[in-house]
């Protein structure tokens, strides 16, 4: 049985963990993250079992019942603790507070299990300090890029750095797991989109995460004093981004399922009268198909609008994501879970990246459940009602039940 | 006579305040800007000047030389000694420098002077941190507009904060002098293009200062998951914003002598991986003639723009400085001058505003002297060199003391 005043509860006490009203800033490998880490780890510790860090700061949480068998691989779920800047309380935290919802009731049920159980929190899933998203799974899952732990944030600390000031070696690649280890991934999240909303359901199930791209360009030109150079005479880094940011836009509007955001960018020196001599933005493309039509078309844009205007272009690649179809077989027994707490369960492709395609793609059979949310999410107006959290932690205990079997 | 030495040493020493390399960070009211006031003023103070500093930062040094009447209105000459972020070592300062050198000359040689000299360094010329250039020109000239010591930085800083900080009472109106007190205001400034440098000339005279629009735009949209939301549904204002800086570009591009520029832009929440749902940027806009039609047509298109969007767009004007010819004797003194130096005096239109600007609107007869500089300005790469340095100052001497007798 799902309690739903234990879950209640246990929103409202990590929502206050870097919350302010509804807005949530919780970044990646930040002390508050680490706060968020202590407070579920305790209670997971709390319900007996075995907690740890590993070196990518990643939360684990074992529960090896008395039916288990201890080197049978165990069943897995989770979600990240993180959020971006001024994000909610649900993206991420829902799906750990789920999870832990899940195997809590299964527990107070004595429900008889034969494999173990693992609750994970996922470190830095957003990526917005090091722009180096589904961190800690791919750490997890050996699936980081060489050198990632000497990335930089705007203030010249690394990866590594903030790492060994939670008290880590530095070194995230420490954190591999082998991925037979694990039986099944489970991730339980809000919908990021209406979808689930405007069609009046609860909960939904995930058949494809889409193709992502993530780069961070740098355009160098000219700094030039704004009123005393001529508009013939200069090498605009910001003009020439700006149209980038319309390439984009009008390249994923083309596109049948594609979006392309520019969502961060800065100028150097950025003074009102000094014309930009330095332009550094962020890509991030998506698409279930034509993904990486969709990356190459944007970059002969970068390319050509560059060279049109005498400015120079780096483009620096931080994450590509195939598509990702998550398992058949744990998304047929997801839709029966879904219909088990009476929701009738659609299936959607996920606009949004999350740990679960690392899992999948390690080969790790992997599922997701989506919970309505009627605010989007990245946002402080995500919400999900206790009720549809209540109703997603039931559909998880019932799969994690019938998998731990 | 010029002293080379003394004058070297000077820019050598003023450089060291704020620099790093031949780059510069000495922004409008920090204390980098106070501690180059007190270098230059101690200097002053040695030749026995009566220093003294103003409510709203301006520094100020009287000399009642032997024969000069208290009473009588003095020849003002000076510039600014703050510096745009990563600025150089000779905008403004030069201007501040060679004022000195001129003084420091005719006291050398003992020059009979019948009006009082003041020189002047005026503070936050650049405006870089709260928006508000040629602040402490406009304060002692009665010239600020109203509220502005309200105007916050981007860490919720007054300019009032700011001045207290600095041991001011935090209200610069107070800093009002009488324009009669002045019988005239001379400047001096390193040309801020590269006309002077394409000409080989050391030196040019200022015959009008273009006309300047200062404000900062504020788009408002809807910040929302880059993955999760589809492009038919976002508001997304930095794609609003790009359109905005190539209209900017594309109308003044059109103008017969108008520049545009945005030089300062901002997102929030500002993560790859979402939709900017607010874009705050600069623009500034400048022309000899048809000034107010470059203004209009550009606000129009922001209006346009953002309305097309589904974007609310505030525009907070910051500045509006019109079209200033300089005095015609002060002009036609300053070209003598030059010309006694050896220098083929030509006449330029300023691209940049001037604190001059101020006094000449104010009714104090003004005028200018160009140095040129090799790699612009607002730049690490801008640079006068000594001898152009000394040739300025000389012929600032010479019409200091053609002034004053």
């Amino acid at each position: 049985m799902i309690d739903r005043g234990r879950l209640e509860r246990h929103i409202a006490e990590l929502s206050a963990i870097g919350g302010k009203g509804t807005a949530v800033t919780r970044l990646g490998l930040s002390r508050e993250e680490q706060r968020a880490r202590t407070l579920v780890g305790d209670w997971l510790a709390a319900r007996g079992a075995r907690v740890r860090r590993d070196p990518a700061a990643n939360l684990w949480a074992r529960f090896d019942s008395a039916g288990s068998e201890g080197r049978s691989p165990s069943i897995l779920l989770g979600s990240h603790l993180d959020s971006v800047p001024e994000g909610g309380r649900f993206d991420g935290a829902l799906g750990v507070l789920c999870a832990i919802e899940a195997v809590e009731s299964l527990m107070d049920l004595q429900a008889p299990l034969r494999r173990p159980i693992e609750v994970v929190a996922w470190a830095d899933e957003e990526g917005a300090r090091f722009g180096v998203g589904l961190f800690g799974s791919a750490a997890a899952f050996g699936r980081l890029a060489p050198g990632v732990a000497e990335r930089k944030d705007r203030d010249g600390v690394s990866i590594g750095d903030a790492l060994r000031s939670l008290g880590e070696t530095g070194d995230p690649a420490l954190a591999r797991r082998e991925p037979k280890d694990f039986a099944a991934y489970l991730e339980l999240h809000i919908e990021q989109g209406p979808r689930l909303a405007d069609a009046g359901r609860a909960l939904g199930v995930v058949s494809d995460i889409v193709g992502i791209y993530h780069a961070r360009v740098t355009l160098r030109g000219r700094a030039d004093h704004a009123g005393a150079t001529i508009m013939s005479a200069r090498a605009d880094t910001l003009a020439g981004a700006a149209e980038i940011v319309l390439a984009v836009e009008r390249i994923a509007r083309a596109h049948p399922d594609g979006v392309g955001t520019v969502g961060e960018i800065a100028v150097r020196p950025g003074a009102k009268n000094v014309v930009p001599g330095e332009c550094v933005f962020s890509l991030d493309l998506r698409a279930a198909r034509g993904h990486e039509e969709l990356v190459r078309r944007v970059l002969a844009e970068v390319e050509r609008i560059a060279h049109a205007r005498g400015l120079q272009a780096s483009v620096d690649e931080l994450a590509r994501v195939e598509v990702t179809p998550l398992d058949r077989g744990i998304t047929l027994l997801l839709r029966r879970a879904v219909k088990d707490v009476g929701v009738e369960a659609d299936l959607f492709v996920s606009g949004a990246g999350h740990d679960a395609q690392n899992a999948q793609l390690s080969g790790v059979p992997t599922g997701m459940i989506f919970v309505r949310s009627s605010g989007g999410s990245h946002t402080p107006r995500e919400f999900a009602s206790l009720d549809d959290a209540a109703l997603g932690a039931r559909a998880l205990a019932i799969a994690v039940r019938e998998l731990a079997a």
